[in-house]
């Protein structure tokens, strides 16, 4: 544990990784771009991957697995995927190495080479509508609701842990449907998962929305998505969930018989979350004093530290420590008791404040003798003497109710961070002080690439149901039906 | 579902392909080598994992993430290693693709290649300790109990789905210890681990023991594993875990500080099993009529099938299924109704008959009558009427005398396939009828060599505690002080 690490005011981007590295969330590895993630931190992201596994499987999803390789000619058969995918990518040439004959180690068997190189999957639509094919005959065939659990690579030229990697980890959920209607209504329903997941386990508020052409997924007709506002003011989508129409079937030619007898081709959706998530989850509820974690994700849920001076002081502690441990076990909670002696209380309370565990109990002999312990509250860093006997409910309503101020805090913060802009100096002056911007766009994809190079700002979102407003571009005074987000995001 | 596959006798191998296919467990993909985990294979394969994975929490094991790439280099740092491992892999030499010049697709780009080249893992103990390096300074460091969930590549040029494929799922332990006995306690009690997954959840017994230098894992001082043995009497490795000494922590400089303030490398284990254990399940289990699943594996353990000619019998039929799949589900076991008008009843029995589920129940207009249902058992085929009222407790006994009974059917088979050899003619016959052959052995690398040339049989484990036994070795006559076990293998 450390905490000889930036604040937030001081360097938002260095607390960041401060913090994703001092707390044993995750580390850079040796291979370029590419992270460890740490135990502790992968105990959160196997959290958030057993409730995002529930929710897909509740709404009738099933999980399979494809090839981590993709042949190269697939790319060019879906013609703007390539360009979004295929650049930026680990490419397999060859399959073997051997020893060098000049005695210099071992080097790459130039007799090796593939007839035609292999993609390291950066995302697999296109490997999954090639077996999709044999899959789909007829309408009975459909819908086909399938999810994936894997790494993809996309060889990111700046990195940075969790944000951007060049490995990652991730959920890609790949459905065929007979009709438009029922691949949008899918696409819909993917988004609402992501939010319900986001706002109730992440405690992260979203707002929901559709991508302009320009921030679209390589490939898709719609790209709804979920947009998320970090402590500085920056946007990170947190989500995105695709209408692919019939790109991909007719790409890769994936026809199906219809209840009318006829052959049309199938609709499709992709929707995916990655371990990105875990940098939106540092960076929506984290002090300067470390990690702070909502109940639901975290992995350990109450840490347990007893206050003593002499060894005989710890048996009467320890005694009651079992008790309620077993009482908060029996509800589900998640506990530690850290009982050893080769660390002394205040190293425990930093390195569990630290770690981000939402609700730390201290018992000493006075507690004994009272019959109470102390309760600290990491999202607010409040203390309560409470009596032992009632701890185990008191907890669990602290839990919830801690669940439920990071949320709200989460959502005062992104509020404070969403105004109006009417003109191009304001939008300008505000964008500098960070958050979103409501303003008007004529719609072009040209005046939004102008926006981006004089600014850096992108249009996070286009409302699902906007509010119906006359205005004027900001940039070039157009009229426009009404506002759209923008923001800087990472 | 096709009833249209070859039958074990006719063409074991044939059989087993047929099955995983047309059973929906995996199909062969576009990419040479790499399978598609279907959605009903993947299930029992995430049955697999939970078993698993709680088991090794329960032993204080925790999950970590390590990069897919590994430098070239990393390889040559462990001489035996290398050898074994670095020749048939996946090289990542570029980074980038671009458009043709020429108008040709998509190319590679000559301007992205890398200054080293990545491999992707075949497996993992060299990344994990280049990182170990820095996770390590003192004993209370120690001991590091990792695993990992991930997808791993090695070049094979025969390649049979779920067997031996080019990429494949598993899950690697990588242990670090300050002390040489306890590094070897943890390499025996994930032996222990395996046995009991493999006997308890997968049904399929197993023997333990210790690799011979010949078929030791590569960097490992000792490799211990259990052996499986198929119907057709091959015998099948279904887990390793290797004592690694400290090869891995001298070839990665990987030292701590001992509680007696010496500086000394740190001791290693890696452990393993991986989507191969499917294969064994199904060669271990399965019959001419299908898929045979164990109750503990099964994605669906009961399925329920009602009988009626018209659309009214229905309701009674179904009002019953609603209170028994309520009971089952309150005990835990998972259950399908299928009141699909679309197929027949007689097309259903085959179906879930073909898919391996375990029991079967139907139920008709003269069971409601009666207040009884048709119980039918997958492993054997036979079928019982029992009093509807009971059912529940019925089927929870039921499932735990299949899972018994699978176990005791393959013991059965194993020990029939398990027989002495004293003499070469002897040796040589009993290995064409299949199975374990005990044999003496002189214990030289050269003579197990020499049998492997003339038979394809390799020694599958000498026994943990090998009964003494005076003899001769079968090929070269020399003395032997116990028998070691001989098999032909997958």
């Amino acid at each position: 544990m450390a905490k000889n690490f930036s604040s937030r005011e001081e360097n938002y981007s260095q607390w960041y990784n401060d913090l994703v590295i001092k707390a044993d969330l995750a580390e850079n590895s040796a291979v370029r771009g590419c992270m460890v993630i740490k135990p502790y931190g992968y105990a959160i992201w196997e959290k958030m991957q057993q409730a995002l596994d529930t929710m897909f499987k509740d709404t009738g999803h099933v999980n399979a697995y494809f090839p981590l390789f993709i042949p190269k000619s697939f790319f060019s058969k879906e013609a703007s995927h390539v360009e979004g995918f295929a650049k930026e990518c680990a490419v397999v040439t060859h399959y073997r190495l051997k020893n060098d004959p000049n005695g210099k180690g071992i080097i790459v068997d130039p007799d090796a080479k593939l007839e035609e190189e292999l993609i390291v999957r950066p995302t697999s639509e296109t490997i999954i509508w090639d077996t999709y094919r044999n899959w789909i005959q007829s309408y009975r065939d459909l819908p086909i609701l399938v999810n994936q659990w894997a790494n993809v690579v996309r060889w990111e030229m700046r990195t940075r842990l969790f944000l951007r990697t060049a490995e990652f980890l991730w959920q890609e959920g790949h459905t065929a449907h007979a009709t438009s209607e029922e691949a949008l209504a899918e696409a819909r329903q993917m988004l609402d998962v992501y939010t319900n997941f986001a706002e109730n386990w992440m405690a992260v508020p979203v707002l929901k929305g559709v991508k302009s052409p320009n921030e679209r997924f390589a490939g898709a007709i719609e790209t709804f998505c979920i947009e998320a506002m970090m402590q500085d003011g920056k946007a990170l989508q947190a989500g995105t969930s695709h209408f692919l129409g019939q790109n991909f079937a007719k790409a890769f030619d994936v026809k199906f018989l219809s209840k009318e007898n006829q052959l049309d081709y199938v609709w499709a959706t992709s929707w995916g979350v990655s371990t990105r998530l875990m940098g939106a989850l540092v960076m929506s509820h984290s002090d300067d004093n470390g990690l702070v974690l909502p109940p639901k994700l975290a992995p350990i849920q109450v840490v347990i530290i007893p206050i003593y001076r002499k060894a005989e002081q710890l048996g009467p502690i320890s005694e009651k420590v079992d008790v309620l441990t077993k009482a908060l076990k029996a509800k589900g909670i998640s506990v530690k008791y850290d009982s050893r002696d080769s660390y002394t209380p205040g190293w425990k309370f930093n390195e569990y404040e630290f770690k981000g565990v939402p609700v730390r109990v201290a018992i000493g002999p006075r507690d004994i003798e009272n019959g109470t312990a102390e309760v600290a509250r990491r999202d607010n860093l409040t203390k309560e003497i409470v009596p032992i006997d009632s701890l185990a409910d008191y907890i669990a309503n602290l839990l919830d109710e801690i669940q439920v101020n990071l949320f709200e805090r989460a959502r005062s913060m992104r509020n404070s961070f969403t105004k109006k802009a009417d003109t191009w100096e304001e939008f300008v002056a505000k964008l500098d002080e960070g958050g979103f911007i409501q303003a008007h766009w004529d719609g072009t994809s040209e005046t939004e690439q102008k926006i981006k190079d004089m600014t850096k700002a992108t249009i996070r979102l286009i409302p699902l149901e906007p509010e119906p407003e006359e205005g004027r571009c900001i940039l070039t005074g157009n009229p426009s039906p009404h506002r759209v987000l923008f923001a800087r995001a990472y």
